[in-house]
């Protein structure tokens, strides 16, 4: 099958919104083994619309559009596919009760306009909108496929994944199943070269890798007849992967490192403190975003100062003179010093070089240490990023500090 | 004139990246009063982009083109175009020199294929890229113009600024100025209808408001005959609207408001700490990722628990039991502890609900105190967002503890 998407909005071409949806369900249709040939963009005018329309069914079979199903006169985008696909729109009396029953709901008042959304090609299959009033919906004609979806990413995503993911794996022959698995502390380059075999090796499954701010993720996706099948084929090429870089992988299920970390602090009752120079608080404000993390974070300390270093962690005069503050022996004191102040189970501690500036030859922007005291042992970390990209330096610093934890504490059953 | 955006490269139909490219032009035509009708995406694939560019010069005399500009054999907007627009590719001695003085400044051999890059339309006004080895152009045939710019972000961007810019305004009779300024503290409604009458009576300069995370911006636009008469324009508006809302306005140059704040206390040498409950390390971590802030922050505290309240800030138990950990006296007693504490000219500390949980009906989720003592005075505000969005309310309580900072500290000349 070959696709075009079509987002319709005045607003994306004012520049005021960045298009996400096209990227989603570009990212989504290639999943299902699905070619996008075209993305259009075009403003709430009918005539331009038809024209992009009719434009995308000459080398296309599927047309997905988002935006333009709103209650108002602009909003035109339902009433056009609809014409255009030899159908006409009747009142869906199951979508009127459900927008009924939103505005109930949001207790606001419905207006006339809101009954306009009811109305939907008599042929098509509707899509429910659990996020807000205007339904999707699919509606085929003579071999074209058009698929109606809402505008905002948040009505539109959940719609895409209930209804019309389903309805496009049913007009295929097979069923794809994949896993993402996230991976940190390998490179691209050295994940491929650790799967290199594999990959070179692909039919079915397919081995796809994809680097991210330090993180790096394999997909593994098969197509086959039946979806046992293809889980069967994905699930054992997994255990061929995590045979040799197991010890890298974070999730399977998409969870970002901090919440892998924070999950498993949470689960096993490990209560934790955390003492940073070079990330200034983003470790803190990291485990922070995530509800429920009060039950074990303690207290984190800024330490950006040698003075606060001393002050609030207990490092030596002696080790900052000797050693310097971005030191082996400096990471150690300032996680022996938070353990032995806060009695946390668990303390770690981050000095580096963020740069831009700051670096010399023996200490070069991007050197980090990280130290972590853990039921009363303590370990440490050398890292030595290259390239002055001062975010960069200290995101990955953070990534680093969540991996050294996944590792000391067990990544467990999750 | 009228646009459309052409966005060449097949990974962004993989849904691989977002096309950021095509915010950004339509948001910087829109300001040269430049209308953008579509927004087109085309794979690396002859044909198809041969396709777009004629269907968009049916109702359009500019067409932007982004990405294919590369040195590999998929790289192809270039040829198209300029057949299309019937010119012939010369080598360029100057692009040529400039490819090969970028390779030797990185350090890396110059392959053969780059020297492709080298070759453009005989016709073109050549734009030098300065962060890459493609050269950008605009070329023009028959009332028709083109404008052809790299994929990558950053060497777009700035050619589009230094060239594209002033080619495009060059084809125009008029020239347009603008001016953003950046408020905090006021919602978008209060801004309409603090300035209302002259958004109601404004032709030329024009008044539009954007609203973003807690800010909102106002533009202020006046298109003209001469810059001089347009930035007149601009700023006699640009006066009207700060006697009504100067208080609310940070930044006229589109600096992010911890910009604003860090550059002062910098240039005034305050050494300021913060002590934080429910930002959790954000208000910290956004400071310290300004480069130079070293010479004035002196340390953070995370105080997440009561505990550390307690020890890190001295926060009484009595305060803690009469009042709780989000009160005004709590909030208070955080800062005080900080300044006795560190010593800092400027202590500033936060606590409050971030949710989604937590909430009770005297104490409600986004309910937020923040206290700073400067020189010696304490301050307090109360903040009370409406919605449980955890990072939302997070986040505004950092703008508000930016801002609070800014009025105390002043905004000075600079």
């Amino acid at each position: 099958m070959k696709a075009s998407l079509i987002s319709v909005g005045t607003e994306l071409l004012f520049g005021q919104i960045t298009n996400t949806n096209a990227v989603y369900l570009s990212g989504q249709l290639q999943l299902l083994g699905i070619d996008v040939l075209y993305h259009y963009t075009v403003g709430d005018n009918p005539d331009r619309l038809r024209r992009v329309l009719r434009l995308a069914y000459e080398d296309c079979d599927l047309v997905i559009t988002t935006g333009g199903l709103g209650p108002t006169q602009d909003d035109l985008t339902k009433e056009i596919l609809t014409e255009e696909l030899h159908d006409s729109l009747v009142l869906d009396r199951r979508a009127l009760d459900a927008i009924e029953g939103f505005f109930k709901q949001v207790g606001r008042p419905m207006t006339e306009n809101n009954k306009k959304q009811a109305y939907l090609p008599a042929r098509a299959v509707i899509f429910r909108n659990a996020y807000g009033t205007a339904p999707g919906f699919a509606l085929e004609d003579g071999g074209r496929i058009a698929i109606c979806l809402p505008g905002p990413p948040r009505e539109m995503k959940p719609m895409f994944e209930n209804d019309a993911r389903p309805f496009l794996a049913s007009k295929s022959q097979s069923v794809i199943f994949y896993k993402l698995l996230r991976t940190f502390g390998l490179g691209e380059s050295s994940l491929e070269t650790a799967l290199g075999d594999l990959i070179a090796a692909q039919t079915d499954p397919t081995l796809a890798t994809y680097a991210k701010e330090g993180e790096c993720s394999l997909r593994i996706a098969s197509k086959r007849a039946t979806e046992a099948e293809a889980r069967a084929a994905v699930e054992e090429t997994e255990r061929a992967v995590l045979d040799r870089i197991g010890a890298y992988v974070f999730s399977d299920d998409d969870a970002e490192l901090a919440q892998v970390v924070a999950r498993r602090l949470i689960a096993e009752g490990i209560g934790f403190s955390c003492a940073e120079s070079c990330t200034g608080g983003m470790f803190a404000a990291e485990m922070t975003d995530i509800p429920g993390i009060s039950a074990v974070f303690e207290r984190g300390i800024v330490a950006y100062s040698n003075r606060a270093k001393t002050e609030e962690l207990g490092v030596s005069r002696e080790i900052l003179e000797r050693y310097g503050a971005v030191s082996r022996e400096c990471a150690l004191a300032m996680a022996q010093g938070l353990a032995a102040r806060t009695g946390s189970r668990l303390a770690i501690a981050v000095t580096g070089i963020a740069g831009p500036g700051g670096g010399t030859p023996e200490k070069p922007v991007g050197l980090t240490y990280i130290a972590c005291v853990f039921d009363g042992a303590a370990h440490c970390e050398e890292i030595r990023m290259r390239g002055a990209d001062r975010y960069r330096n200290r995101r990955h610093a953070v990534l680093s500090m969540l991996s050294m934890i996944l590792r000391l504490v067990g990544a467990g059953e999750g």
